[in-house]
């Protein structure tokens, strides 16, 4: 009960948190407005208004833009609106064939791109988080040539990976166990680098999916990416699902395939076994095929087959049915457990999508217990093989929306 | 920008009804605190605050208690509590053997309580909704005999059901196809009808369990029950998961079952082939064995089941198995997906809990790709059959925490 005079000042600082958060998501949620229409809208009295967006001014988080009229009488007051030119939220990507680095400014704009490519498992996590530190290195040299700064760094792994430690676990497509990226990439920055967080390459690509499938008033969604392992990112009413300890989305790893084949994760049965990359591979091509071969690029190797199944060639076409039937029986699981209004399919299965879509829809009309597939439809993603960089810098991003108070003043 | 006059009083309505609100969850979630206490924490000024608990101690939902010193100096002030005795919420569950009510008063407690067997597919609809009228009035009579009123009703049904019309769609267990069960409600209990709203029971059963749940810290759950159809609940950090269109937790209907059995669906591989109460049956007991017979009632032939799996009766245990194995199977493809930090078994699943939880950890633990099973713990529900009819009874209580400013105030 009641508390002392610390715990008082403590109240505060938590209290004007919020506020300063509350102000700066509803410029971002509902666009440019002034002061006035803010204090009605928050609640929060019209002093306290003036004393919050003068601190996000100053902060270069907010800019006064173009008069307007506060209602029908009184002067006419000025525009806040995000600005966001000042602080970038980078993402940072780490495949088995590249590093790729996104920054992005607090109104998601692109403000910086790198994409190095790289063979992960061959090279090691030393190499690569070398590379990825100097990518970060470069990127924080460019934002500050613009009075710019980078307020965290959150990297996308693939695979199963400790959020608290900072650590990924278990990553069987490039072959890393306990490696700790967090702490490993920190020494390489050194002092005054931005937080760094670490999370699931398909959670972050899930992120990004949702900022384009909002717009279209999709609030829950299913990414399902197609890669030599599969991956899932859930989003419900909005919010990135992550389970109690971080690990929800292995869908790759559901039970489903009846002939129980031997899975990279030492399990059997796995549905990535039946639709991940190298099931279509085998389907499609003998062993001495090039398209089977891992030195040939893999952009190749996919444009390859698009062109053999265009022209109709056979066994291609039987593979992308097969994968298409093995895509509907996990893709009907999900849509009974979870009854998305979208699942996003990215990878190799947005590669193919125009082969997929169809066959996955009727699959999943015919099959699933709610009425017309509970509302689904399957989109191919547009964003390609950015999507777990960009959401990653959309994840960083959120450091500032939640503490806008906690980001440095611009360097400059 | 800006509003005209109407608009802005519709602000500061629905300003006032956002912040009664946030006191009366502050009470129920933090517990008895001082007027001050309240300020502090919802930074709130404290004219406001004794303004908005005035109305609530009004509408009876707050009362004042004991004092308490606020902080280390100052005059002791009184601590507010919820009283919730004048309002309660109804939960009332339409299963194929009862129809089960139950109203709980804002603090949770049990106010009144009816239990009518029946035979809801003999019976039929209108019977069922004249039975479930009958028991909505007689206990909307008990509450106005202790001045207090029922504010919601929420009807729990088995199957698919459309929450935004109150129909029940499709419920294959007592022959439902679209019911509108909502609409029949209101009819049956005409004027001054408190507001009625549809659920599906297992996703109510959930609510239920999670509020048990919570209290252990637990915030993810998958609430699994065990009847003719196997009916699923998700809880994801606090929230009930319910899907773009209500229909998410269709679990019964993963498609599973590898040799393809028709289920009561229409489709066919359904895991409640698998692990539903007639697969128990089937497999361990001969077509004539009275622990088959319908006419016999269930809670008997469940108890004939024990006695006999008690005993090392071999066909029983084997049986028991069998649905162990069907359990993992499809609880490991839930875990690996969900990352659930406890799945509570309801239904005949908990009647045999001890059977079950051993074998189904162990096969968590073997076979989720997260490591420990992501740390889920298989639990026995200790609700019985009252879980979705207590989960409908929470939900109706909703009304109030969500306005209570919209609470009609008490009769008499």
């Amino acid at each position: 009960m009641g508390g002392d005079g610390s715990s008082k000042a403590r109240d505060r600082a938590s209290l004007r948190r919020t506020n300063l958060a509350l102000v700066l998501r509803l410029l971002r949620d509902a666009g440019p407005r002034p002061r006035t229409q803010i204090a009605t809208e928050t609640g929060l009295p019209k002093a306290t208004i003036t004393n919050l967006v003068a601190e996000l001014v100053e902060r270069g988080l907010v800019r006064e833009g173009d008069s307007a009229r506060d209602g029908a009488v009184g002067r006419p007051s000025r525009t806040l609106a995000i600005d966001g030119r000042s602080v970038c939220g980078i993402g940072l990507e780490i495949s088995a064939d590249y590093v790729h680095l996104i920054a992005l400014d607090l109104r998601g704009e692109v403000a910086a791109e790198h994409r190095l490519p790289l063979d992960a498992r061959a090279a090691g996590p030393d190499a690569v988080l070398d590379r990825a530190a100097e990518a970060i290195r470069a990127t924080r040299r460019t934002l500050q040539g613009r009075k710019a700064q980078a307020v965290a760094v959150t990297v996308a792994a693939p695979g199963v990976i400790q959020r608290d430690s900072g650590v990924v676990s278990y990553a069987p497509n490039i072959g890393w166990r306990d490696v700790d990226v967090v702490g490993g990439l920190r020494e390489r920055l050194g002092r005054g680098c931005p937080p760094v967080r670490l999370e699931n390459d398909a959670k972050l690509g899930a992120v990004a999916e949702y900022l384009v499938a909002a717009q279209a008033g999709i609030h829950d969604l299913i990414y399902v990416t197609g890669e030599t392992g599969v991956g899932g990112g859930i989003i419900s009413d909005g919010r990135l699902l992550r389970g109690s300890a971080g690990f929800a989305g292995e869908i790759g790893h559901m039970r489903l395939a009846p002939d129980g084949k031997p899975c990279a994760c030492g399990r059997q049965g796995c549905w990535e076994t039946m639709v991940g990359l190298n099931a279509l591979l085998e389907h499609a091509a003998a062993p001495d095929d090039p398209v089977r071969d891992p030195s040939v690029d893999l952009e190749q190797r996919l444009a390859e087959l698009r062109r053999r199944a265009d022209a109709g060639e056979p066994a291609t076409r039987a593979a992308l049915d097969k994968i298409a039937d093995g895509l509907g029986l996990g893709l009907t699981v999900l849509a009974d457990v979870l009854n998305p209004r979208a699942i996003v399919l990215g990878g190799y299965f947005a590669y193919f999508g125009d082969h997929f879509i169809a066959q996955v829809e009727n699959e999943l009309t015919a099959r699933v217990v709610a009425p017309d597939a509970g509302g689904c439809t399957v989109l191919a993603s547009t964003l390609g093989f950015t999507a777990a960089a960009r959401g990653g810098a959309h994840a960083s991003l959120d450091f500032v929306y939640q503490d806008p108070g906690g980001t440095m003043a611009a360097p400059g």
